[in-house]
């Protein structure tokens, strides 16, 4: 057992002061787990625009200093009181939703929206005590998202983190804690498109690709992906997407184009942009008869989703998505798995990869819309 | 074999001449079934909204003289070239929507949309030669629905006909061939409800009566039912219905109503009224992570359907519904052993029962809202 178990350890993170300015690498303390909590040693960890958002905190109230990041990989080092399913040394993938295992969403097949751990983007504190566990110099830091994984050493509520396969390449397993599990799952959970099937994909970012996978790994025919950054098609084609369609480039609605060049329709559309416009297209591009429609994108708060009520009369579906319908300590480990019997292609996501030190050049690629997944190596 | 086969038949039926007006009970002759086609005597008719509809025309193109009726049951009188699935003498049920077998919708499981024979309300004649089968004195009478059961003796495209057990009681089953599975098929195939859930149904005619049924059926152990007239609950107590809410009796959002009944919202809800507010209600009234709200109302040509997109992204679903995805021939005749085994209960659906000579009084009962299903009996 470590010498570091119950005591307060002191480690690296990456403190972000005040909103929008560089990332500033800290000594910073780190208490003991709590009941229920869980001590991670995080490795690696990645940027997903999440971190960015919150951290150039528009449109938000802002919560500094605050350590951010929730997309990682790391090994136990010490559990709470009570946490039977979790020890020292596991490998392990925190995630910034969690499955307490008792409420009526964890008992239900159909949710994974925990009543107790679900996201919750204010919170800047543990459940447990309504606290920090980072301070530096006696100040309290806040969490982001329960996990905090932009420092060495981190405190995570036990119901949010997965054990996984203590062979998975740390590395690169780290990119499923978020954006790809959120794209693939909505298209292998949720759209569950059939072998021979067409699929439109809006949107081709991370979670827009990895929604490609999942059709790829579906056995979709025809992956169409629609982007208004033409850019965007070139990497999109190791994903499997076989089609493209910049709506700026039509005249008519993009639904319309696609209807045409599918003949009525797509059997499936999955919507990773957030944009409301592409929200309804994508729901009123699927075939009538048997056409379902999977959103996933973060709407703005005044949005309207908005079409004429015949056309879920014509037999359409529509549903929406949170982080792919898996339930985090259940689910997450059979997608480790699948990596690991390389059904499920991971590394192409990860397209840049910097240490520690250099943390501000991930949030660089991905303001610039160059990165997929920058890997963040905690070890130099 | 009949002696009527190969020949015009002149029989009674009740022939619309006018929008709005009393129909006349005429004689009429009825062509022999072209290839494809099949001759049913009608035994049972009932009267359904749709008839009235279409018969008040109102905001429809009229189409007159018109042979109104779609909800019956008979017996196969003879068949066309080609027909192979019936034969004379069988039991039969006509549908206004039908199933070629062929189409991509017949071949896929999830839709009953049939691509050749979906329903057409604004045809008039036989899709073979694009005539009427009706005449009388020489000028032709429009077929409806091509089904026009207010006649003894009518016409029908073989892929729009059921062959049924030849023991089922015709002045009961004669009420499945539209509300009644338009409602249990919205319910049992569509939204699945499961033992010992919740259930919302919106709008107590005959098709929300029918969707409790199916609520019923399924063990649902709440099923509370909203309408804005409240003479309606007595009644749907005999369909399984338990609860009961007037939206004009609240202040807030029935939505918000029910979501405190329900500790967060129904597992399921059914929206048969073809109001757009029931339609927004029936979808934002389902519990996020696992709700799912069926629409089959059939709206307003510029109602829009309206909700934040948010409502989705929690992990709720919306689906609409045609015929309750029944396929016609495929599936008929499984709902009728259903109803022969005693699980499905038909009788209590039929409020009224008139002769064919006073078949006005059928829409009568239907216009002042005092029956469900008015059966119509052609044989005095
Ligand atoms: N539901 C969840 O659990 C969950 C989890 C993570 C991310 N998300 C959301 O998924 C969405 C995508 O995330 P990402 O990281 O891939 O974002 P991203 O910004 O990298 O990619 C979005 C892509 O959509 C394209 N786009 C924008 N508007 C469009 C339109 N109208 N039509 C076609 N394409 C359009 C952009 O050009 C971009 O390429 C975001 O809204 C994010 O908040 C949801
Ligand atoms: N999709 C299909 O295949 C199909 C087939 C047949 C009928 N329908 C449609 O189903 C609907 C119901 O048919 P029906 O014959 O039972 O009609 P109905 O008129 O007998 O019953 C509708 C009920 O809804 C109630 N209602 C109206 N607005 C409401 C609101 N905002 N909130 C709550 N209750 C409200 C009315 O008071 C009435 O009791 C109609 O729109 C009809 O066109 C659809
Ligand atoms: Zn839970
Ligand atoms: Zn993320
Ligand atoms: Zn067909
Ligand atoms: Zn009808």
């Amino acid at each position: 057992m470590s010498s570091t178990v119950g005591q307060t350890i002191k480690c690296k993170a990456a403190v972000s002061w005040e909103a929008g300015k560089p990332l500033v690498i800290e000594e910073v303390e780190v208490a003991p787990p709590q009941a229920g909590e869980v001590r991670l040693k995080i490795l690696y960890t990645s940027l997903c625009h999440t971190d960015v958002y919150f951290w150039e905190a528009k449109g938000q109230t802002p919560l500094f200093p605050r350590i951010f990041g929730h997309e990682a990989s790391g090994i136990v080092e010490s559990v709470g009181e009570g946490v039977t399913h979790l020890e020292p040394g596991d490998q392990a993938l925190p995630v910034f939703t969690g499955e307490c295992g008792d409420c009526a969403h964890c008992k239900s097949e159909e949710s994974n929206m925990c009543e107790l751990l679900r996201i919750n983007t204010d919170r800047g504190v543990m459940i447990n005590d309504g606290k920090s566990r980072f301070s530096k110099d006696g100040q309290p830091i806040y969490h982001f998202l329960g996990t905090s994984t932009f420092s060495e050493y981190t405190v995570v509520h036990a119901g949010c983190v997965a054990k996984i396969n203590p062979n998975a390449p740390l590395d690169k397993v780290c990119v499923l804690s978020c954006g790809i599990c959120t794209g693939l799952g909505a298209t292998v959970n949720v759209a569950k498109p059939k072998p021979g099937s067409s699929v439109a994909i809006f949107g081709l970012g991370a979670v827009g690709l990895a929604a490609a996978e999942g059709a790829r790994i579906s056995g979709a025919s025809r992956i169409i992906g629609i982007d208004l950054v033409s850019a965007r098609f070139e990497l999109a084609k190791k994903f499997g997407v076989n089609e493209f369609v910049n709506p700026k480039e039509h005249d008519k609605p993009v639904q319309q184009v696609i209807a045409e060049m599918t003949n009525g329709g797509v059997d499936r559309a999955v919507e990773c942009t957030g944009s409301i416009q592409a929200m309804i297209s994508a729901f009123e591009c699927v075939h009538d008869g048997w056409g379902l429609a999977v959103l996933v994108g973060v709407p703005s708060k005044d949005d309207a989703f908005k079409t004429a009520p015949i056309n879920f009369l014509n037999e359409r579906t529509l549903k929406g998505t949170f982080y792919g319908n898996y339930k985090p300590r259940t689910d997450l480990p059979s997608v480790v798995e699948q990596y690991m019997k390389g059904e499920l292609e991971v590394d192409k996501f990860i397209t840049h990869n910097v240490p520690f030190s250099e943390i501000n050049k991930a949030f660089d690629y991905m303001l610039k819309g160059e990165s997929i997944r920058c890997l963040i190596r905690m070890q130099e």
